[in-house]
């Protein structure tokens, strides 16, 4: 990664950092586009976002068939929206799952992080805008 | 459309009527997703959104040429969610825009309604599901 794009990476990640919740939008195999709220793990210096999953599920399902995603974060009160294309990828990744798991995630994975259905996501960006303005039609792209 | 629809279809205006901005989702040509903020001008009886759009625009060029939207609303203090799937179409229908305008979009137009480059995007409803809990996975459909 180059400086511009490690400045780039540095805002995106204080854009979001507050936001706890995202929208993830896949396709699905009629074409049609789902979200679901989705929690950040956390966005890593690589550019990699990554999310927890059952490794079973709808989105697993529609991102082995279609790898496109974008997660759109809203923070309504600061007037911040950022959109985020990239390319989403299935993980099981032991090392991965032990350094982001923590006892909250017991909701979902009732089983703890040896839930035999444990998975993750991974996002590789591809490309993210931003709007801060409620009232400008600005758009701030940040490439990667 | 059937009394069930209808509940639906109030369920959904319910949930999404103080949420000012709905992050649309659409397919680029290059078939990344991208998102952006927009402001829902009104859900109708008829189950149809609709959206004030510049006619020339990124987000027309992709309806155009894949209409599946998503259309994502959040509202993260009351932990709601709510994803919408459905087709996108590009309208330029005046008494549309008449029923539909208001002073607060001249920041978008500025030369008012008559702006040349004023369209309307409405979106006709598939799916919908939403989530009010931050701790369940339940995810609650609403079919039209
Ligand atoms: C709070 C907010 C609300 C917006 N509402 C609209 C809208 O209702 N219609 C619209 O065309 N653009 C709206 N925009 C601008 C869009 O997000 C986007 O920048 C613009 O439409 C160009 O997008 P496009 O190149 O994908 O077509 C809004 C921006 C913000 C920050």
């Amino acid at each position: 990664m180059n400086n511009e794009q490690k400045e780039n990476l540095n805002k995106l990640i204080e854009l979001v950092k507050d936001i706890d919740f995202t929208m993830m939008t896949t396709i699905d195999d009629d074409g049609s586009l789902r979200s679901r709220p989705m929690s950040t793990q956390t966005i890593g210096e690589d550019g990699v976002v990554w999310f927890f999953t059952g490794y079973e599920s709808g989105k697993s399902h529609e991102i082995v068939h279609d790898s496109h995603v974008n997660l759109s974060y809203s923070k309504p009160d600061d007037n911040v929206y950022v959109s985020v294309s990239g390319r989403a990828k299935l993980s099981k990744d032991r090392a991965k799952i032990e350094e982001l798991w923590s006892p909250e995630l017991k909701a979902w994975f009732p089983e703890g992080k040896d839930d035999p259905n444990i998975g993750l996501i991974r996002v590789d960006i591809d490309k993210a805008e931003y709007w801060d303005s409620p009232s400008s039609p600005v758009t701030h792209l940040i490439g990667f």
